[in-house]
């Protein structure tokens, strides 16, 4: 199968590396407004060959969209309006903006609407890396509204990469991904805010990092160019959560400020109970 | 040299296996009020033998204190009523009303109050792990009141542990992990909590955590057994740098009420610059 993808970044280029190496793709072509990136790409092998968009779709079964979901809104209906036979498949963040923009378009069933929730906080074609995928999750949004070509497409796709396949409708997936994804970004930008304030010495923050800080603020390295088109586009559901996660915090104060520890240790103790949820 | 270490945890048996492993004692003799813990501790061999706390101390060159911060202010100056050469080593998480407790006592200069800015969010001697130190930083605290050998001891054994050393006033190690350590905690037990009021379905979370919730949430799995005394003891500081994280994230919330991605768009790209004191 020729494979397009279309934005070789963090996500396009460890699918490319995936699924080059793993045999799905017999060909990898890129695509990207950046002849940079194209070229970095070329250099790490990402990819077999760059070319334009239109070039690319003619030659390919499959064209991959990995781009920002705010860029996604103009071009999956520009390369709906380009393909005949070809599958069309997005690995976007948020989905009700998106499933609303092509809802009409007569090619609606050649695209297959996914999320393959993995990724680091680095970004680029020089971020992209071997086995990102491996035993995640791989949401497919929307599914009736594809055809049965582009369903077992994706789905090869993603068992190729040992992804767990799970549908959803669009609504649900942007709710669910506010709530478990989208706020611990939101949360780790805050801290990382917070902590440059109050902590003037970087020394310190590098000295001490150690204490916890290094893993809650990973996220906070994420690029905005990626994140802010997600809070726009997801913005009622992330406030929602927002919300309630400023009313937590609020809560613990409040118990800080009465002394009331006995409160504070059954929440933690209820925090606790992530553990068997995530082992 | 013989060590004893009281309280075999997460941090008092990583020290066990790494003293040990690397030469620095010759014997580890394990106190700890849990019976069962000691015996976890001798199955994984984590300790040579275990002992009451009056025979150990007699028969050992160091004693180090790796117990919960409140059985701490009460340890410590019972340890230190005992002692006579011995050098007493404390691996607590807050300073300040550690160091008021034993102002006076006239055993103070045979303690080096020290804090190795190291751990995971599991505890107890199951947890225990080798290299848990490596690379990472330890605080030793108020050197100016222990003697030479006190501050040559704990020099030695966090060295032999490759842990780069600094030294702080109990006071401004207390506000630096305030801001770099505790309110990351804080942040993380918030976050756990919120996503666990808003996602009742727990499918969701085991799914879809691959989106940055597991590296936000880990130390929402922390015990409130060592937790809730760090708290309480370095309340203050912890209060200050959460009003700060409350308004950030209020100000955020803000932002995406108004739309003003521009101004939120700036702020990520601040909160960005932690990469480069993290790398």
């Amino acid at each position: 199968m020729i494979v397009t993808i279309v934005g070789i970044g963090l996500i396009g280029g460890s699918l490319a590396i995936s699924l080059k190496e793993n045999g799905f793709a017999d060909k990898i072509i890129g695509v990207d407004k950046s002849q940079e990136n194209l070229d970095k790409a070329i250099r790490r092998r990402l990819i077999d060959e760059d070319s334009d968009l239109n070039t690319a779709i003619e030659q390919s079964d499959l064209i991959i969209l990995a781009v920002p979901v705010d860029n996604l809104l103009t071009l999956l209906p520009n390369v709906l309006d380009k393909v005949n036979y070809q599958i069309v498949m997005d690995v976007g963040s948020t989905k009700m903006s998106l499933m609303e923009v092509v809802e009409n378009h007569p090619k609606r069933q050649n695209l297959i609407a996914t999320h393959p929730m993995a990724g680091t906080e680095y970004s680029g074609p020089e971020a992209a890396i071997p086995n990102l995928f491996d035993g995640k999750c791989a949401v497919l949004c929307d599914v009736k509204k594809s055809s049965k070509k582009a369903i077992g497409i994706a789905e090869k796709l993603y068992k190729s990469l040992n992804m767990n396949i799970v549908c959803l409708g669009a609504k649900a997936h942007d709710i669910h991904c506010a709530y478990v994804s989208h706020i611990s970004h939101i949360s780790s930008f805050a801290l990382a805010l917070t902590v440059l304030e109050k902590e003037k010495d970087e020394k310190q923050i590098f000295d001490l990092a150690g204490g916890g800080f290094e893993s809650t603020v990973r996220l906070a390295k994420s690029s905005p160019e990626m994140w802010i088109p997600i809070f726009d586009q997801n913005r009622e559901n992330i406030l929602d959560v927002l919300d309630e996660h400023i009313n937590t915090l609020s809560n613990l104060r409040s118990l800080l400020i009465k002394k009331d520890l006995e409160k504070f240790y059954q929440l933690i103790q209820k925090a606790n109970s992530i553990k068997k949820i995530l082992k």
